[in-house]
């Protein structure tokens, strides 16, 4: 393989995703493209439109990417690429069916850079209906829509129907284990239901997202080439695991410091929902007794001013949760580096994974009272 | 075939239930305490606790069984039995994923005589949190853990995965058609939805139940034998889908007439929820202008009394609703005799079917107020 002689280390990720990207989405556009022709009612027609727009935002789509990166680099045929590009385009379907979940759940308003799509159905269906739970009650069903519709995907798709089956056993603990992170987040997002000494941030990243948005996704290209899992498993996580865990964390750091042009959602939202992050996580362990407990009543708050946000990022920074959380990210994706060594992948698919080292690692947390 | 000799019409279908139901339920028990031993958390084990007694409770298990009335009656293979059964299970956990959300959705208290699963997280997981949406936030996504866990009870069947493939091409549609019911249902359960003229209560029924109880089960079964859907599609359309929605219009008579003791749920609730049910649809058909003004503002209404819900009720009996959905019921009932009679499947089978057309024909409402 060919190096690029490129000296931006992002370079391999962008050429790559510039590629399959238009791919991966081009199977969902021409999926709903055909469901809108056929729909048997019209209010199918429009809310498949809305499913349509709603996976076509722009996004990462790094759990597609992986797949394919993986599929690739463990020598998968490329005359099936068409084939295999549409079992990619399955894992941004059910990342897009999580998304609107979590938006029901955490009653988000916006989501890459849209309105989420509860509001949207809300806004469309109510018909003058008062509020209520319209628009979350369809979104949920429509979530499931795009569910089934992943599955009807993967069951066209033309592939030896042995390594489909294989396919789609880790495709279900995928879904099983990122919902099992959920659950942990949800349960940990509430008041009173943390006690002193425990430490569930991390357990609930590894749960949510890195296995779900590297770890499986590898596997998944990797048996798709027809091998078995055994051989490479191992060696895909002590690449994947840390490379995700720092995932989460660079979004969690840019959750709370980043601006909203690049996140496409508010800086405030994670400290709002009260979300359990790392950065918290750090807040918490410096703290002890009467400390805590003021810290806890205004993290916990069901509706916070602008005040108490900042009183908690400013908290963030000021026991150096912050820096901690830096250090622990750099750590991680040093692991991951060590760990992308020991893979036996080609070199084309090892420069793009490199490449997305470095992107997980290009975090700037924009501190804007920091410097006041 | 031999014919029992028993006059009772019921007895065939109480025959198979009783050898099969156990086994199906037999089959996500054992899923589920093997997945109690194997959890990774102390919670997991929790949850998978509480989606096995959820899904263990009494019910009709109507999908799994026709299923397999199907799969035998053309003539699968009887040595692989223990693999369909688990593909059979695997429709009893797509119905009670549904009935969880269902539940979230309609702020549903019960549920086949026990307490809604959005309830009991709430109570088990909220650590003393004071209401809020913790429950229903944790059903919602176990909801989605016993889904992923009937995925991987599919993959993990020893069943020709080419086989495989062609069933899990209906499951999917299964799952997607029920869906547009479920939002078809939402969407004219709200307060002005509904124009004058409009008609939808047997399109919700169709897509809600009709396909999803027998006809895509049966459907399934029959491709599990190893042939080919359009052999015999149509004909298994017509004695199902008339099947189907008497089933659904038994379910709605009872919803409203019926005794809790039976139904495991209030008589009021469908009134309450504001359900389109084909008797309300009834109502309102023979009322124009002022009186379905009148009546739709009492039907409507978020929070209705005990004389609202009554109103309601007898406005169904007054109004000649309940004769006239009775009557749709039994002609439904004579479409599916004559469907039955066309289907190319064996004696023993055909009788449970028609056995099956004898119990959703069996519909004795109850009238409170009737005779006072």
């Amino acid at each position: 393989m060919k190096k690029t002689g490129n000296d931006n280390p992002n370079e391999p990720f962008k050429r790559f995703s510039s590629e399959f990207i238009p791919l991966v989405d081009g199977v969902i556009r021409d999926f709903y493209d055909e469901k809108i022709k056929s729909a048997g009612y019209p209010f199918m027609a429009d809310m498949y439109r809305d499913i349509a727009e709603y996976c076509a935002r722009q996004g990462k789509r790094i759990r597609p990417l992986v797949l394919l990166l993986s599929y690739f680099g463990y020598g998968g045929d490329r005359d099936n690429t068409g084939e295999i590009i549409k079992c990619a385009a399955v894992l941004e379907m059910m990342h897009a069916f999580l998304l609107i979940q979590d938006d029901i759940i955490d009653r988000s308003e916006m989501r890459r850079g849209g309105r989420a799509l509860h509001l949207i159905a809300a806004d469309k269906y109510s018909r003058g209906s008062a509020g209520g739970t319209v628009g979350s009650d369809i979104a949920l069903i429509l979530a499931d829509v795009l569910f089934s519709n992943s599955l009807e995907i993967i069951s066209s798709a033309r592939i030896d129907p042995e390594i489909k089956n294989n396919f789609m056993a880790i495709f279900s603990r995928t879904y099983e284990m990122t919902a099992w992170g959920q659950i942990l987040d949800s349960m940990y997002s509430m008041p009173g239901y943390l006690r002193e000494g425990e430490n569930p941030a991390e357990d609930i990243s590894t749960l949510k997202t890195a296995y779900y948005t590297i770890f499986y996704p590898m596997l998944m290209g990797y048996v798709l080439t027809g091998r078995t899992i055994e051989e490479e498993s191992d060696r895909i996580e002590a690449f994947s695991l840390p490379l995700g865990l720092a995932f989460q964390i660079r979004d969690d750091i840019l959750g709370t410091f980043g601006q909203v042009q690049e996140t496409g959602k508010s800086a405030d939202s994670d400290i709002e929902e009260g979300k359990l992050t790392c950065l918290i996580q750090g807040v918490l362990d410096s703290m002890h007794d009467a400390e805590r407990e003021e810290f806890l009543s205004v993290f916990m708050k069901r509706d916070k001013s602008d005040t108490d946000v900042d009183f908690v990022r400013r908290k963030i920074i000021d026991t150096g949760s912050l820096d901690k959380t830096r250090a622990r990210h750099t750590e991680l994706l040093e692991q991951s580096t060590a760990g992308l060594a020991g893979l036996q992948i080609n070199d084309e698919s090892r420069d793009v994974l490199m490449s997305i080292i470095s992107l997980v690692g290009t975090v700037q947390p924009f501190i804007p009272r920091a410097n006041d």
